[in-house]
């Protein structure tokens, strides 16, 4: 991995100790320029820590190029869902660039989002990610108004922004899902999509859509319902999908969160997993593989969409023209119990 | 709510507009020293905003006061549980104080904690929060050395530490889970610990002894088993629960992961949750609730120990001394649905 490699270049205190034949202590008190080391040894362990190119100072460094070394990450609420995913990947690069990561929460209050923008403008930043819903967006003008470098992450409602957005191949991950269930010999397939005034709710549709005709599958549109990402919706459109004359063999939720309210719904029934119903989610987050059965989903790669924003907003701010204004990572099937071949007996209810 | 109450009497960009008689872009010039304001103006703004203590430069305010405005929290690895919640509580106190939170983890990588202890020395840092596994806590020494202020967050695993720590009272904890389950007449209750060098999970063990001995049921070594924290540690003991000849009607998880664990193991079985077990969690983490059926846990208050620590943290910083270096806020029990009375049925297995 290129970032082992680079870091194992570097010497920590310790080894620059040893070859100086001094205490970390004394090593360190160099590094920070503090007092009780003689002249002598003083210049020998700087010259060894140059010669090492011992990157050590990145605050004075940032500060020097007249930067603050500090990258902000606005979410709009703390979940341990796909924010967890985002924040390790943007962790990891800013680990390794030796900037600080600043992170807010908005909470969908606008006198919050209001003071942080106020506050962002009269403090230092480098840059700013943003992973907020599209209502919230307009914060990414303000901020290039003011000439601050900002990507957002999530998939983008409008066919083009002004600034540059990280997503994910949200059509094709609908496809997937569904195109997996058919081969497991699925004609009923129920699906709980996200509010379908969302671009990235309809694409997954369109997926769902594109994959059963391809199979010759009539699209039932009574199989479709609308929900609002939240566990909520899966519940209670589970029940109405379970009341249906004619109910599905399977179930694809819109998200992670969405497909934990269809395992609570059908645990209520007795219904098993994938036993009698087959689930299958989107995201990938944390939590699915920790649910029982561990839930077949669509992976978003979010540390690597992390990774990349991170990575891009970093060219911005060393004045770098990017090659595209939207970039998308693929989203893949990860393989775990919660589907399985149509059932062959009716439902319990 | 007090927060919102000090919010109230801040006014909005807006409102000063409105009151002006100017476009809030105007404002948003005078606050920010553009240029393109006629001076009559700019200085009518400037007086408003004076009068109304309209506090907008947090950034200018710390640095007239010889501080950063950044308050540090490391932790050893996002993972979407505890850490969220502590997070939170963390952020709403520094959002109201005006400290912009910045977030590492460690992933128990030595390398990467030696070069964060190495750039937080360099650079500027008003106080540092800590939510890292008690091996790792030696960071707390190396930061008080240099003079700067950190609270630990997460119960101590020595009675006296050098540095404030923030925990809940995990004790009391696990007799209320183990005294739950009695009261819904269970005798044989399995318990799936911590590891148990560890205090906390010492604590957690002591708390189910001590509800046992006080409702006269004889303590069964063959019920307790030790497991990590971790999601497989719940699988595993559950499978070894199971086969015990006399197995348990109940199981008491040291964290929610091991409960979801649990879970897994049951749902492999086609063990009903409660019907044929009661399964109680310890943490009340985002999942908890989404789990099926929702866990019954042990809740700590994760966002009322990170606003804790937070304001203890800003009290280090304005020079004051704390009441106490150790502070424990109570765990209480979380009523959701997967406790019952014992089967009256053998188990089918």
């Amino acid at each position: 991995m290129l970032l082992a490699q680079r870091q194992s270049k570097r010497l920590t205190i310790t080894q620059i100790a040893k070859e100086a034949g001094v205490s970390t202590t004394t090593v360190s008190k160099v590094l920070n320029q503090l007092p009780g080391v003689g002249e002598q040894t003083r210049a020998r362990i700087q010259a060894m820590i140059e010669q090492h190119d011992y990157v050590q100072n990145h605050a004075a460094r940032h500060l020097r190029k007249g930067q603050s070394g500090l990258i902000d990450l606005v979410i709009m609420r703390l979940e341990g869902g796909y924010d967890i995913g985002i924040m390790k990947g943007v962790q990891e690069v800013l680990e390794e660039s030796g900037h600080r990561l600043v992170i807010s929460t908005t909470n969908e209050d606008e006198d919050i989002e209001r003071r942080w923008l106020r506050r962002i403008q009269d403090q230092a930043t480098d840059g700013v990610l943003l992973l907020l819903p599209y209502e919230r967006i307009g914060i990414a003008d303000t901020l290039m108004a003011h000439n601050i470098p900002v990507i957002a992450i999530g998939d983008r409602n409008e066919p083009t922004t002004a600034y540059p957005t990280i997503g994910s191949t949200i059509w094709l991950g609908g496809y997937t899902a569904t195109e997996y269930l058919i081969s497991l010999g699925h004609r009923r397939i129920g699906i709980i999509t996200g509010p379908l005034h969302l671009t990235t709710s309809r694409a997954r549709l369109a997926g769902y859509r594109e994959a059963l005709e391809r199979a010759n599958i009539p699209v039932d549109p009574t199989l479709i319902c609308e929900g609002n990402y939240l566990l909520g919706d899966g519940v209670q459109q589970t029940f109405a999908l379970l009341k249906h004359p004619d109910p599905p063999t399977a179930i694809f939720a819109g998200n992670d969160a969405q497909a934990a309210g269809v395992y609570q719904a059908l645990y209520q029934h007795n219904i098993r997993i994938p036993d009698l119903m087959s689930v299958i989610g989107f995201d990938d987050v944390t939590y699915a593989a920790q649910m029982s059965p561990p839930l077949t989903t669509i992976h978003q790669p979010l540390v690597e969409m992390g990774k990349m924003a991170a990575n891009l907003l970093l060219r911005l701010i060393a004045g770098q023209t990017l090659e595209s204004n939207h970039v998308e990572l693929s989203t893949s099937l990860v393989l775990r119990t919660s589907c399985a071949p149509p059932r062959q007996e009716s439902l319990p209810i």
